[in-house]
């Protein structure tokens, strides 16, 4: 598996990969009806920076490196990871985490946050505690989650 | 003073009062050199309802009331608000939030958040605790600040 920037001819591998996350609306605080160029538009944001992780060309994964605020707080990363819902359990998301910490650390930045990690994922939470993320923060019943109702977010910091 | 919704003949007097205060660059985690025009279309953004504070057709602040985040994230409101400086100390800051809480709650909002409240801004800090905010995470040394250099930030929290 390599983990390369994404390009054009990606696109369409990228909304296969996406699209069934958003629509189960689980993880992502993010419409679960957009239409397919919303989603590309989405993901593929001037801002973002984007990557896929690629096994004998297919697309296991694909994650985006932005700044998580503008101005006073444009030293601060923050990241989205979609695997492939094939590709699960084979280090796909650790493998672009660990990615983007060096990038995002390349770049300059000082530290990366997740904004909104529903406390339900908890294969997500454990992983990105395993790569050095403290929850910093609680929000309270901060995600209406499709089978568990109202559910806890945490917010994750970790310096680079 | 009342409290309403802007309307276009607003902008000259809302761009007035948010240029210093982005400017400064010591509160608003958004760029401190942005032109006139993004200034507005970020402030005026399609998703941001609008309102001033008046007090004798001179407008003393402006506020905006938006979700937070999308999908499952759309209950909770988030809001931004900027005082003219020379209405500071007057009130006007805690009458726009009481405002912003009722109309949110009117809207079916079950939450506000803020993502990003600068520790070093201490008078906002205390306000809106005073008003049922509670700081439910720490962002280390997540604002540079242009004298105090890397500050915490603060998410702040209240039910509605």
């Amino acid at each position: 598996m390599i983990i390369r920037s994404a390009n054009e001819a990606d696109q369409s591998q990228i909304l296969a990969i996406v699209t069934p996350t958003l629509a189960a609306g689980e993880t992502y605080a993010i419409a679960r009806n957009l239409p397919a160029s919303d989603i590309l538009a989405y993901w593929l944001s001037p801002g973002h920076e984007v990557f896929v992780a690629e096994e004998e060309g297919h697309i296991l994964g694909t994650y985006y490196l932005r700044a998580n605020q503008a101005g006073g707080g444009a030293h601060v990363a923050n990241c989205g990871y979609v695997t492939a819902s094939a590709a699960q359990g084979k280090g796909v998301a650790r493998a672009m985490c660990e990615h983007s910490l060096a990038r995002a650390r390349e770049r300059g930045f000082r530290a990366m946050q997740f904004n909104h990690v529903v406390s339900t994922n908890q294969r997500a939470v454990a992983l990105w505690q395993a790569l050095g993320f403290a929850i910093v923060g609680t929000l309270p019943q901060a995600f209406h989650h499709p089978t568990h109702g109202y559910v806890d977010s945490y917010v994750m910091f970790r310096n680079l």
